[in-house]
């Protein structure tokens, strides 16, 4: 048996980011993703051209077809792309009590493109910042969600909208190392990582994959989050040239 | 470097055939996976309960936005769904001279639901086949689209529609063992693999997804048909029950 990872996220052709980097990240980590597509996005390694959303419709009946086939071990949350498709989501976690919920609070793509509506924010703070038990913006979604600049307030403000742990990460700061913050209810604690020269495609979507991989088999969440990092810098590290644009991580296991 | 292989297919939210197939199988070989998403299906473990199809404008769209990116080392082709996708594919296909083409002409799931209209076997037929270099289907799609019953002649058939080299799977036959025949212009050769008990989803996609990233990486046909089923036969042999439905096949390495 291997746990069971629920992802609702979008679907990038170029095969960088969205539900690609979430299969092989949990395919890696030893779990097994299915997925509900909520956007097919027009995209290759420079960046985002557009997206259409998939009808809230479809995604309800998917939905069904596997809840009445598995049960889930974690749920993992990338693009989400309108309020609609927000309520959804939110309806869904309520029928998955007890399962933990990882957050990506998608916005944008890591190179700039827009992947949500200007409602979206609202909505995400609303309706699933309180059902997540995990929520991992970087430091421009976090600054937007909660609507200030100051990172710590940003920390205390998501816990605050009802998310018990908040890992924020620095990928977009200009520090000479990625610094990752992460703000619960106790306190805050950070993590160092050396800054890798270029560009990477997906590695937002990697991380909160290989979080949400860990908690479903059942790790610690403090553990999961440090693991998670872990792995993400190894295929960082590893990460190559699929086209011309940004470096594409290699998620197969390097340790 | 990883070699590229561009994946034609549907997708299967419950994780154990289409993209996520793919995916899971051209990772575990050494590959990396873009795909254009031609349907998106309803359905779990235990079948397929119905789809819609993407629009060839988006297709379109995805698709110049991944050639002015990427190279391709292959393209493997899953559910096509429709006609009009089929010429949309075609089109496609010529615009990548010399790449190798691995064609899984799916018509039905593993379990029998649909997954394309009436007027496909002709279009695939007519334009998928001379432009494919290998094609992979099982018994009742090698029957459907040569319109005989009999192995051999569909063999020949198939070959003769202008693909050079035709391997029709016996997955779905009742002989004590699995009997894989490979038919090319100069003759043919068959393998014999244990029956394993159970029923599997998603054993069609990976194996048509390890020809072509087996091909894309440098090896030559037969190597590569031979390889591909030692590793589909290693991922039944560790499938486990993620659902109530069929087994899914464990797509890492085991060797």
């Amino acid at each position: 048996m291997k746990p069971n990872v629920l992802v609702i996220a979008g679907h990038d052709p170029s095969g960088g980011a969205g539900i690609h980097a979430d299969i092989e990240a949990i395919h890696s980590l030893g779990g097994f993703a299915a997925t509900l597509i909520t956007g097919l996005t027009v995209q290759n390694s420079s960046n985002v051209q557009g997206f259409e959303l998939v009808s809230e419709q479809l995604l309800q009946r998917q939905a069904e077809a596997l809840l009445a086939d598995m049960r889930f071990d974690a749920v993992k949350i990338g693009m989400t792309g309108s309020p609609g498709i927000i309520h959804f989501i939110a309806d869904l976690l309520d029928r998955l009590p007890g399962v933990p919920v990882v957050l990506d609070p998608v916005l944008a793509a890591e190179a700039g493109g827009r992947l949500a509506a200007d409602s979206v924010p609202d909505a995400m703070l609303r309706e699933l910042l309180p059902r997540a038990t995990l929520a991992t913006p970087n430091l421009p979604e976090a600054q937007k969600l909660a609507g200030n600049e100051d990172l710590a307030t940003c920390g205390t403000a998501l816990c605050n909208a009802g998310c018990p742990a908040v890992l924020i990460t620095g990928t977009h700061d200009d520090t000479p190392q990625v610094r990752n913050h992460l703000y619960t209810a106790t306190g805050a604690q950070q993590w160092a990582w050396p800054r890798l020269p270029g560009s990477y495609h997906g590695s937002g979507c990697t991380l909160a994959s290989a979080c949400a991989a860990l908690l479903a088999a059942g790790q610690p969440l403090e553990q999961a989050v440090e693991q998670a990092q872990a792995y993400v810098h190894q295929a960082l590290r590893h990460a190559w040239q699929a086209g011309q644009g940004q470096l594409i991580p290699d998620r197969r296991r390097h340790d």
